[in-house]
């Protein structure tokens, strides 16, 4: 059994203390939480401690907090030469404290409090130091999850960015769309099945193999009438620039 | 039974056409192909017709045809007091020819050819110039399909626009985060079960409720940290604006 010892009861660290829970081959030793109360409900309150010089020991500290935090938590950590990993998309493995080896494990999903994930499905991204320490993270990561790569921090950025467009921006596009729904009183409701579908479509062609529309087939008329049509100026601005990129992004296809 | 002939052959004909063949509501009478072969394998070749003059007396006739040719096709119907309708999100139910009664029959998907789709899922929205005829499209579109919706031309036209932001330019937000992790040689498939969590919370949260990300909380360190990432001008323009309009957004709710 790994011990692994996890710090931090927001939302990201709920989830994996979770998964932990489910896993035979991890042993979660300790969680650590600044109010005893957040994470009571998954562990037994002899397992959570609310004071940094009281961590027992472990084979992996996993530090869950906010990426502001990450840096304070680590250099407050009172040992030396253990492995210690963040969870971040945007933190660099550096921001992490030189006293110990460190790494990175980083699932790769938007986590609602209390909505239940199949951890199975979440691509966990690990990074490590030292080669050793990646074979620790890589059994932690395999006995949650089937989708496991190894990302250093470079490639975390493009991915961090790159999941800001696929699911901040496209989640903006459905409240844009969903505004001009509300503006006719029409469902929104109509629209899901698309939206599932568009969703569905790059799982079997890529992006820019899915690509239709006004925009794609420059349908001037349509794209007009459009523009036309809505009375928002950020609406317009969008649409505008999004054709735009569009017809720019086939001409280089 | 209600006899239904289809003009047309495309994408959309072919998925009716399909639709109907398991209709045990609809008899499919006629279709009407500028080419046999094109649908050849979905009707007997005895039910097909390549000259409009020789189309055979039915319910209701839909024209599946590509917007622009949605008029030129109407006029040319060698009848008059049927009814005709149209199957387009963005043309108006008026340009359908004043001969004949006028109705619309809107599938709000995108088909990809060859790929099934189940019809029962797909949402119709109706329309038509009289109630009888209204009660005719409604008996066609429950057969096929669990989610009928009445939709005039105003509201219909509404969708299309919305349908635009969240298939088309989300569609293209992918192939951006696509072209990002391409350039780190990043697998995009990491970003899949992302894509898929995302389009799936709006099914039980508004978008507005599923918002998250440095725009939406308003962290400027790491929206700076992306804008100096992105190299691409046209990815920095489009960061900028969909950031700018979440927090505009945030600060309606």
């Amino acid at each position: 059994m790994i011990k692994v010892t996890l710090i931090g009861s927001g939302n990201v660290a709920q989830h994996l203390l979770s998964a932990f829970n489910k896993s035979t081959a991890v042993e979660l030793v300790q969680v650590f939480s600044r109010r005893n109360e957040s994470v009571s409900h998954l562990i037994p309150v002899e397992k959570i401690t609310t004071d940094l010089d009281s961590l027992a020991e472990a084979d992996v500290y996993i530090i869950a907090v906010l990426d502001d935090a990450i840096a304070t938590v680590a250099s407050r950590l009172p040992f030396k030469n253990r492995l210690v990993v963040h969870t971040s998309g945007s933190a660099s493995m550096q921001s992490l404290n030189d006293n110990n080896r460190k790494g990175v494990f980083y699932p790769l999903q938007t986590f609602t409090k209390g909505k239940e994930v199949d951890f199975k499905t979440i691509p966990i991204c690990i990074e490590s130091q030292f080669n050793d320490d990646y074979n620790v993270l890589k059994k932690v990561a395999d006995t949650i999850s089937d989708k496991v790569f190894t990302i250093n921090s470079e490639q975390r950025r493009s991915l961090h960015v790159s999941a800001v467009f696929v699911n901040n921006f496209v989640n903006h596009l459905y409240s844009i769309g969903n505004a001009i729904c509300d503006d006719r009183q029409v469902p929104f409701e109509i629209l899901q099945p698309l939206i599932r579908e568009t969703a569905d479509k790059i799982l079997t062609l890529t992006p820019n193999e899915a690509q239709t529309g006004p925009a794609k087939r420059n349908d001037r008329t349509t794209i007009e009438s459009h523009l036309d049509f809505l009375s928002d100026e950020n609406h317009k601005n969008i649409y505008k620039l999004l054709t735009q990129s569009i017809q720019d992004n086939g001409k280089k296809l």
